[in-house]
């Protein structure tokens, strides 16, 4: 399958989002700048986030729809799924205050952006201090607009209603695989079980499953569709968060994207890296562990640390399971349930989620 | 009027509300341990948010919910108004992340309590960098949970929907009011408009009039009591804002309040300071402004800083300004929309809220 047709099942609905997501800014920064014109910066930061992004959580939420035997380009659903961006950028600006990050798809994160405001305005006090407040009060307003936005796509209150489950689920799952990955980092667990623990509810339930079972309920199928979109979802959403994590290690292609040994500097509790110290001698696993987080990491080191991955059967190990994970994920597909239509593009996306090189 | 007797109306559903919260916290604390059991203690200083509190926001819910004529004790009505305090809980664990603050209701702020875990459990990094992460997370948390027990109450989704124009307004109204209320801090301004409008925002949209608005349109008659509301609400509101400000400054009595001078250490731009720096000569005001903000005030200094808020004028200023605005407040109630039976207790919010010592 070559690669062009293999993101077509993400870009059939890519410009729709882009220009609902516009739309709901354009409209909420009037209500904000009548409460206040100095908000136009916050809004600024706040949109620079919701226009990128490869929208996958509403492309899911959109197949789940199709799947379930939606209408090709509903307008209410692609307002709905657009909703989910909005969550992600709460996430997305949070996790960087929480991370301490400094950039986002290599422009300044936003508590950063917000911070140097603060230096060029030549305002008092701590500018870092003043970045993080602003930008967790921006993601405040990206969560509260996310379920306004999903409130106003247009389906009738019932139907709302019934896709409120997996809406609800979706935010509590995010939330609290942030949390308990926040917390593998600071008690450097580093073991298989806690690293995959973390990537279903962080990533797969989050990014994959919940918006498909979104996309079920709001078409009226939630429950015959449920267990197929988890069978799907979980996995394919592990996969696709392995394929970040090898490239959080060996680097990403793309000029936006990570350079090799991030996620080491970072010292992110990953299943590469619970892969690699189970798999090495105790003196390898002892430096491999002490390297892990330092921010100042050489490149000498980071060169050790992937030949380690690499020398001590770690990267095979997980690539063969993004393999694996993505059989279970297209054999899920199989299922009567699924609307004939769907299956084609569930199929081009797991290959577009875990064969990419960005 | 007693005090007793100004209370009653605050505390005829203080009872439900905790219980419902206690129940939703119950619930929610299930299925998040299911999803990871070292989510206890976020889970338990949630809680510990929650529990607290004058119960505001669902007290105005409710009565502007009985001032349209909606049932005594409607157990939906309540659960709605509940809500409230999630969001509350939200807006004050992310405030003092954001303002830095150490304590909040005499006990250690959420961001604190978490940064003490993490010294305790002796795990690697730094306390209040996790600290502060995990509270944003608590606070997104809370924030999400608002609008899902919102949503779950009871009503038909017809009637929730009429309550989101409200409930969406006082998000984006505390959220922004707060983000002002920041810059001002930063910018220094200190005039009387930029106080009264973060007052508006923060505190009197957000506490008295949307809450107001809320329980009208859930009652089915929202439109109708839209203005009268506003009209009572505004005024109350920051009136009930400029009695917590001068608190902040001459000290709460009460044992929980907070100290004197507290205010002035913070360098909050409060109505009291702008009123006082308008009204006092060039070198008073410079000392004023420079002395503003400093953490390490000494007593000397603040009792300065008192005498210069009362020798100016500012206090009497601001106590008339409360007397004013309270005036303002209760003309509203003698609109012909209100319901009769929500008359008195609204007389008596605003005696609770303007005279209160605490």
């Amino acid at each position: 399958m070559a690669p062009s047709t293999a993101f077509s099942a993400v870009s059939v609905i890519r410009s729709d989002v882009d220009r609902e997501l516009s739309d709901f800014c354009a409209e909420h920064r009037v209500r904000l700048l009548e409460i206040g014109p100095e908000l136009a910066p916050a809004m600024d930061s706040l949109e620079a986030i919701v226009s990128g992004g490869k929208r996958l959580r509403p492309t899911f939420a959109y197949w789940g729809w199709r799947g379930a035997g939606g209408a090709e380009g509903d307008a209410r659903m692609i307002r709905a799924a657009s909703s989910l961006e909005l969550l992600q950028a709460c996430a997305l600006v949070h996790d960087d205050v929480i991370d301490n990050s400094d950039t986002r798809r290599g422009a300044p994160a936003t508590h950063k952006r917000m911070a140097r405001l603060h230096a060029d305005e030549g305002w008092s006090g701590d500018s870092d201090g003043f970045g993080r407040g602003a930008a967790i009060l921006i993601g405040d307003l990206c969560l509260t607009w996310s379920d306004e936005m999903y409130q106003a796509c247009g389906f009738v209150p019932r139907t709302l209603q019934d896709g409120r489950g997996p809406f609800d689920a979706m935010r509590t799952e995010v939330m609290a695989g942030q949390y308990l990955d926040t917390l593998e980092q600071v008690r450097g667990t580093a073991t298989r079980e806690a690293a995959l623990r973390v990537m279903r509810y962080k990533t797969a339930a989050y990014t994959v499953e919940r918006p498909l079972h979104l996309g079920a309920a709001l078409a009226g199928r939630g429950d015959e569709l449920a267990e197929v979109y988890t069978d799907y979802g979980i996995p394919l959403g592990i996969a696709f968060q392995l394929r970040d994590d090898l490239l959080g290690v060996f680097g990403d292609p793309s000029t936006m994207g990570k350079p090799a040994g991030d996620d080491l500097r970072e010292g992110k509790r990953t299943l590469v890296v619970a892969e690699t110290l189970a798999r090495s001698g105790e003196t390898d696993a002892e430096r491999f562990r002490s390297l892990l987080g330092a921010p100042d990491l050489s490149t000498d080191s980071v060169e050790w640390m992937c030949s380690l991955v690499e020398s001590s059967g770690a990267l095979a190990a997980c690539e063969s399971l993004v393999e694996d994970y993505s059989e279970q994920a297209l054999a899920a597909l199989e299922s009567p349930e699924l609307d004939e239509g769907a299956r084609g593009p569930l199929r081009e996306l797991v290959v577009a989620a875990t064969r990419r090189s960005h």
